[in-house]
């Protein structure tokens, strides 16, 4: 017998509620009965987004929702700043090479938040820029970027803000509306709990108007589309429909438990791993801007971080995340996102104890998990 | 108490066995476990197209990979014959305008074959045509087009064959590399019996050498990406891991009943579902070249199609799918299409037998059952 568990950042694990309404026979979604189910989720979206605004839904990966963002706003010749901190800052400048854009690239250090001056420099020099492309959480490096300063300055300018809350939303605060996020893009398989093929995308006033007139080509991406059919909340394409109902589910949830709580919870568990990571005497990748989606722990000098990774899932039966790219064996990520509460990172964080002693480095077992239960015992405590 | 039952072309009813590996704890995709579900349903899927090519499959509806074949294969600048013999024929034009490739249409009337002489005179009269955008089943006519014929023509010339294969597939007999076709497009919710939200692409090596020189801008639906991800049965972008995991199941029935024994009872399905239509004394919309995917009957004069198809659906619970664009309120298409047997069919022709009486359409009840179970009932009848 063997009992898996997931502490990854996408996909995380999903609640029962969600998973039990997929295996009851499939709806057609030309019906009433699946637009208010569609209906419902619109709604609910908006509750966690924190916006009025529409939130167009499309079948693909959180990618196509970036690729949808970059096509659907800009047109051939425009400029558009990137902030590459991570792998996924990374991707929206591929997306934009793919289109002939001109990427006016803002390099960040892997585990840094960006500096918001630097965007206001290059906004500043430029004021032909129509675009900033930027993310909530970087997953690959566990920071979380502080997008209330950066929508302060981009309201200024005639660029439009697109962020990629892809692995930040849920767990790390995102006031779309109230810090002037024009864009801001969701993927299913992450805070929502719902598994992948789900993305969500949040379109401003200020967007809008610019989707009008953009010419990159599209057409299963297609805003206009998309928003012509949500009217009637149909989709302009065969919806992922299974997926849908459980997302409904998921977001009963969330609308359950309130969004702020939801947000408090990642921030207790967030704050107990960091704590049990500190206690262990690890260093995390982002100490200065730490996210309460994930944290990147620094692998020990010595330590093969490949083989803590494969130790920890294949001895102990936890899967959480290594590095990826430049930082590929030299990161572990933990995941604290989504369906998740106490006793999942009490079980990370044991699962981490016993396999880097396996792997010879000097630890106290059991002190990483006492300094999560001193977080999770004391309210108030994080 | 009201039992609902799914006679559509998409989506179709989902076995069992699909259904519960949906409720199961979601796993990781970059793990050994899941990747040995991709190769196995990569292996499957090959089974099921005749191909020993590549299948790549993406997150997306069928409507994407349509969109996919487009930008992989072209350049701006390129012709390719689009043959429009219905909305999914349309609906390649539609894409091929949004990329700015010139489409030489080749207008078919709704409830016609195109005959493929017509595309050996566009291929004859401009060598440098770059595709032909096809379909199998014209999912909003009932035709099933001669790609045996289309594809014994174009092997001849530098055009890509491209073939909407998507409603088609398990249901029309398609011989991918016999017939030379180049690129088959499928989706998972039609006789894959699984939900909608995933689509998959055969590639020849004549395509092959095709996207090497294709300047169609692109990111998430590249095909070289996921070319190069398959190898190592991995995705570029996070997959819709729940949906890959129902697939597998239903593909494992496919194999278990054998391809060619799956095609032969969408057959029969079809032939009893056309004499009950006949015996009823309504007519098909496409009587010379009917497709084994759906049946498409005409509503006959006197009779509200819209109000026929509420009736089936709300009275008996029975969803038909009625017709699209130019062919709304003037046909019914009842689908015989992936997980459905002889009583499904009984039920169809049962609802409708019923709501055609209801609205005075003079019926002898019974009757189209009748015909449907001589069919039934005889080995070697159809």
């Amino acid at each position: 017998m063997k009992k898996e568990y997931l502490l990854t950042p996408g996909p995380t694990p999903v609640p029962p509620q969600a998973r039990e309404v997929m295996a009851r026979e499939i709806i057609h979604h030309r019906t009433s009965g699946y637009r208010k189910i569609f209906q419902q989720v619109s709604e609910l979206l908006k509750l966690v987004f924190k916006t009025k605004n529409d939130i167009l839904t499309f079948t693909s990966s959180g990618t196509g929702a970036m690729e949808a963002a970059v096509v659907n706003l800009l047109s051939p010749g425009d400029k558009a700043i990137v902030v590459r901190g991570g792998k996924f800052g990374e991707r929206f400048e591929e997306i934009c090479r793919a289109y002939n854009i001109t990427a006016i690239n803002i390099d960040v250090e892997w585990g840094k938040a960006v500096n918001p001056d630097l965007i206001a420099g290059a906004l500043d020099s430029d004021k032909q820029i129509s675009a900033v492309f930027t993310t909530l959480c970087e997953t690959s490096t566990g920071v979380v970027n502080d997008i209330q300063a950066i929508g302060s300055i981009a309201r200024k300018y005639k660029a439009i803000l697109v962020v990629d809350a892809i692995s930040g939303l849920c767990a790390d605060n995102l006031q779309t509306d109230e810090w002037g996020v024009d864009i801001a893009i969701a993927a299913s398989q992450k805070g929502l709990m719902t598994p992948p093929g789900l993305a969500f995308i949040s379109v401003s006033p200020k967007a809008r108007e610019r989707i009008e007139k953009s010419r990159l080509p599209r057409y299963y991406f297609d805003f206009k589309k998309a928003k012509k059919a949500l009217e009637k909340f149909d989709s302009p394409f065969t919806p992922a429909i299974s997926l849908m109902l459980a997302l409904k589910e998921a977001l009963e949830l969330i609308k359950a438990e309130g969004i702020d709580n939801v947000l408090a919870r990642h921030k207790r568990l967030s704050r107990a791993v960091k704590a049990a990571i500190k206690s262990l005497g690890l260093q995390m990748l982002a100490p200065d801007a730490p996210a309460n989606t994930v944290t990147a722990v620094k692998v020990p000098e010595g330590i093969d971080g490949l083989q803590l990774v494969k130790i920890i899932r294949e001895k102990y039966g936890v899967t959480i995340a290594g590095g990826q790219g430049k930082l590929k064996g030299k990161i572990i990520r933990i995941a604290h996102l989504g369906y998740m509460a106490e006793f999942d990172l009490i079980i990370g964080i044991s699962a981490l104890e016993m396999a880097l002693a396996e792997l010879g480095y000097k630890v106290k077992l059991g002190s990483g998990l006492a300094a999560a239960e001193e977080i999770f015992s004391t309210p108030g405590k994080e």
